[in-house]
């Protein structure tokens, strides 16, 4: 007995943190977030978030949450407290509902929190942290009939290289194997990926529960990778995250491809000349205008914009949410296409915006552009939330926007 | 001009690290497993491999290698040099081809590379680098008829749970709509997901390039998650990569299940109950024992020999890919069922195992399993790798393996 006990004594003295894992005396519950049996980062029922990382050698350790224009965990940094094993530990004050993205930053080095799984953001693969919402039942998994997400290669000859596209087929398309569909194309924000839709915006469980519901039409969606090329010397994503990572790119490496004049406005050329070929060929889709739409989130509002404006024979319908409107010239803007109101309303079936309350300069910009064009005859529509620069918005505004396509 | 000088050394001043994506002084190319632009970590022509992160407050930085039974940089820890810039950096001699997972520490805190991607790994999402193998081709992307990878969601009855499954569909799968497809069911290992034979062992490439070649039959690959639950107490996988995580589980969470008295081995329940009639009933299959085979590798393998030599009215084909073979006693091995070789040669069309010279303990364990087998009368293939516990030979596994399937 007694070296039994002896046993497991030493082996929680030599395990380093041995009781990391050790549940917390209050009614919290990790994050839907984590990595499988991981106890931290834990949300409370009053939606503070407690983080722990162990790092037993470290001076400062904090939770830096990634600074978009909003981060539903606050401002940050927040100091975390080291206890005698070396675990860190801060609880911070209630989060908002929703995903979030965060760093842990250890005497400067700034990267992931072990406990939780990691998305595409900001250049980078970062963790996150998921905040109940109790008005979030429109994005859980439900006993409805569920869609395919499709991972689908092809070759762009715009870029020279093999490509991937996340394909969102309904519940219905194995099928009905007559049936053709209507498609959005619906792109991530800058640094993230032509996964993000998926794992962060919880596309297909949107979209299934739309469909079952009756209230949106079974349609395919199309999700590709906006951040094409970055021109030599532009700054990255990454560059707002001070101390993550070094802010400048690289002149091309020995034996690569200098990236170009271009940056990811040849997204363009690859959605036109490569995606919409290729899709209109593999699957079974609408391959017309008034079938077709396109939308996009905050750097991808933008390319929705400019390829869908500027293609008014190919998209009937374009979404920007939460895109970059400032200084909107409804004269020049997208080679004029809003100088003739009567032939723009007859095109576009539906020019649909959305921002977030607290991305306040995103929501004004949004909100004056519409007015210039409800005062020029265009017709459009504004959808608002109450959230920031996240993806719980965009959560939000694809409920929105999917039933009013195709209709 | 000089204000133009005066601004550009201000910015470059002012952000931490202005110089971390400079080009490399050599021949070195980022890894393809790198995120976009990100410089770091590098491969030489002689398969070195510069690692190099930004953490300007730490007293030690190290590259530690995931310690599997071999792990292709080598043991490490590979202590870093920190340059009056605050970016540490080492380069390590000679790794094997092939894909390895690794962790920074900082000052005793284990987790990413900012510069990496990342994947599932010892139960938490890692870092790794790609390093060329110069056979490897059979694993590129290339110019041939490409299948589509799907995540399907289904109900498992077994856990109360909704799952996932990825499933590869062979190139022709969309054109042949009358046709009907054999099935492989193909594991991951310990601390890995469903995720990981897209990710890290490149399974639609690999059937892509065997199929276009006329080498292996079209076939449908189901990849679940094998880590269904884990006892309260177990060590996780993380407990092995000393230093980076709490090695032990916790009790329950308040308001969580327990996980129950069964650990991985319910996955059998997963598999028989609820997966494969799913996918029988939402894909076009050959539904019967003589078209369906399950293979795994690690503890997948065990998973693959305990699930199909049970259930040989099931599966005809059963693959173990780097499995613990260990103390095989071939009498009382799987309830008894290579007792009568007669019968199970003739059940079984095909037993197949592998192993890598470089993980000694397993390919001395499988060979000597196979001798037993052999002289029982029980036919089986062995295949070995010149690699070790690692996804450079699962790679080279699958691809001896898928062409003996179905034939």
């Amino acid at each position: 007995m007694k070296n039994a006990l002896a046993i497991v004594v030493s082996v929680v003295l030599m395990l380093p943190g041995g009781f990391a894992w050790a549940q917390a005396k209050d009614d919290s519950l990790p994050a839907t977030s984590n990595v499988q049996n991981a106890a931290y980062p834990r949300v409370h029922p009053d939606l503070r978030v407690t983080f722990r990382v162990y790092a037993p050698d470290a001076k400062k350790v904090q939770i830096l949450p990634a600074p978009r224009v909003t981060n539903g965990l606050g401002e940050g940094p927040y100091d975390m407290v080291r206890d005698e094993q070396g675990f860190w530990t801060v609880t911070i004050p209630p989060a908002l509902p929703g995903y979030h993205n965060y760093f842990v930053v250890v005497d400067g080095f700034g990267s992931n929190d072990p406990g939780s799984q990691t998305f595409p953001g900001y250049g980078l693969i970062c963790s996150a942290v998921e905040v109940p919402d109790k008005n979030g039942d429109f994005y859980a998994v439900k006993d409805v009939p569920h869609g395919e997400v499709r991972i689908r290669w092809y070759f762009s000859k715009t870029t020279g290289l093999w490509r991937r596209a996340f394909v969102y087929l309904p519940p219905d398309y194995e099928k009905n194997v007559k049936a053709r569909y209507p498609v959005l194309y619906l792109q991530h924000g800058s640094g993230e990926d032509e996964t993000s839709w998926t794992s962060q915006g919880r596309v297909n469980f949107i979209l299934d529960n739309l469909i079952a519901a009756g209230k949106a039409k079974p349609m395919i969606i199309i999700m590709e990778n906006g951040m094409i090329a970055l021109k030599a010397g532009s700054p990255l994503p990454a560059a707002r995250v001070a101390g993550i990572l070094a802010p400048t790119l690289p002149a091309p490496a020995a034996g690569q491809p200098a990236p170009g004049p271009r940056g990811n406005e040849a997204f363009e050329d690859v959605v036109m000349n490569d995606l919409i070929p290729m899709i209109d060929g593999a699957f079974r889709t609408i391959p017309d205008k008034d079938n077709r739409a396109i939308a996009g989130l905050s750097m991808g509002a933008g390319q929705a914009f400019q390829i869908g404006l500027t293609h008014l024979e190919t998209f009937a319908y374009i979404g920007s949410l939460s895109g970059v409107l400032r200084d909107f010239d409804l004269k020049t803007a997208y080679s004029g296409v809003f100088n003739d109101a009567a032939s723009f309303n007859k095109k576009v079936r539906l020019l649909w915006m959305a921002a977030g309350r607290l991305e306040e300069r995103f929501y004004q910009a949004g909100k004056a552009a519409q007015e210039a064009m409800t005062k020029a005859g265009i017709k459009s529509v504004f959808f608002e939330t109450p959230f920031g620069h996240e993806w719980q918005a965009w959560r939000y505004d694809l409920n929105d926007l999917a039933p009013r396509l195709f209709k």
